[in-house]
């Protein structure tokens, strides 16, 4: 959230920020940011308040995303083809190197300069070291795409599949299931509404 | 994730499930789940299980999904029409009712059966009682939708744009941030890949 934050001041080109100001767009309290900053060795200058360039380099450090990395994308359906417009990616130096799909008439195509791959073709991971995947195949699918990716060597998943993923310990999967969090929110309305 | 397991079993017709079958779905053990469901006062049948469509309406009912329930879609760019396709919506009783931008080449625009509407619009949605919205606006544009979506009601806000949303306490904001969760994952990735 820091890095989002301090991403959107740098933008606006703001060379220094005050912990009032990064908490107000965090939604943390001032004393929350100083400390939580100070475990990152950055103190800020009283009066003047942090860098935000330095900070933000520091915190993509943290991160370890001041490494560019590849990622494949597999499932190129509605879900998959909206994500690889997506412009967020690059901003956290994360790069669609490569995209699967079972779907013949898909396979071959050209998307954003790459070219389509069968599923098949996921062992090409392994040689060009692909650590990172994100999963947009329908559900039922989803497990087997995942114990084929877990065997050519991916460790991150990104999964916008609606089903939980069996993974090996040194496997790390983030699920987002869109409809799931808009379907959290009636529960919060208020009575009688 | 009782409920999106659920789903899956009933769509494929399965009218019994065992805790450790729901057990392998969700992810947890079937301890876990047999001390959950008797909760919802569910405790199953000894050899046969738990009926599963009983289980879904019963659910379905705890977190108010069992009325349909209109949403506003609020930004109509690349992400806002990837969402506007999105399947899954419905599947939890939510239809996208309203479409709102700014962009006058976009509004008077028919999707899906609705005109897109312009910003100024958007007391439309007290008249018509809609209680949730779908933000999928430029970060620098998002605190200022909100304000005016709360000033017409709104209780319950999806927040697809990069920015904390500053909201009194009896509006709950769920926030999608797709890129920030694939930038979590390089961290995870084992040293030196």
């Amino acid at each position: 959230m820091y890095m989002r934050g301090l991403r959107l001041f740098t933008e606006q080109g703001v060379k220094n920020i005050s912990s009032q100001k990064l908490a107000g767009l965090v939604g943390v309290n001032s004393h929350q940011i100083r400390k939580d900053l100070s475990y990152f060795g950055d103190f800020g200058i009283p009066g003047v308040g942090y860098d935000t360039g330095n900070l933000l380099k520091h915190i993509r450090k943290i991160l370890k995303l001041d490494t560019p990395r590849n990622a494949a994308l597999v499932g190129f359906g509605n879900l998959g083809s909206a994500l690889i417009g997506y412009p967020g990616f690059e901003a956290y130096g994360l790069y669609i190197s490569d995209i699967f799909d079972n779907d013949r008439r898909k396979v071959g195509r050209m998307v954003n300069n790459i070219r389509i791959k069968d599923i098949s073709k996921l062992p090409l991971l392994k040689k060009k070291q692909v650590r990172l995947a994100v999963i947009a195949v329908p559900p039922i699918a989803a497990q087997e795409i995942t114990d084929k990716l877990v065997k050519v060597g991916i460790n991150g998943i990104l999964n916008f599949a609606p089903y939980y993923l069996n993974v090996p310990k040194r496997v790390k999967v983030i699920s987002i299931d869109i409809a799931m969090d808009l379907a959290i929110l009636p529960y919060y309305l208020p009575t009688g509404s």
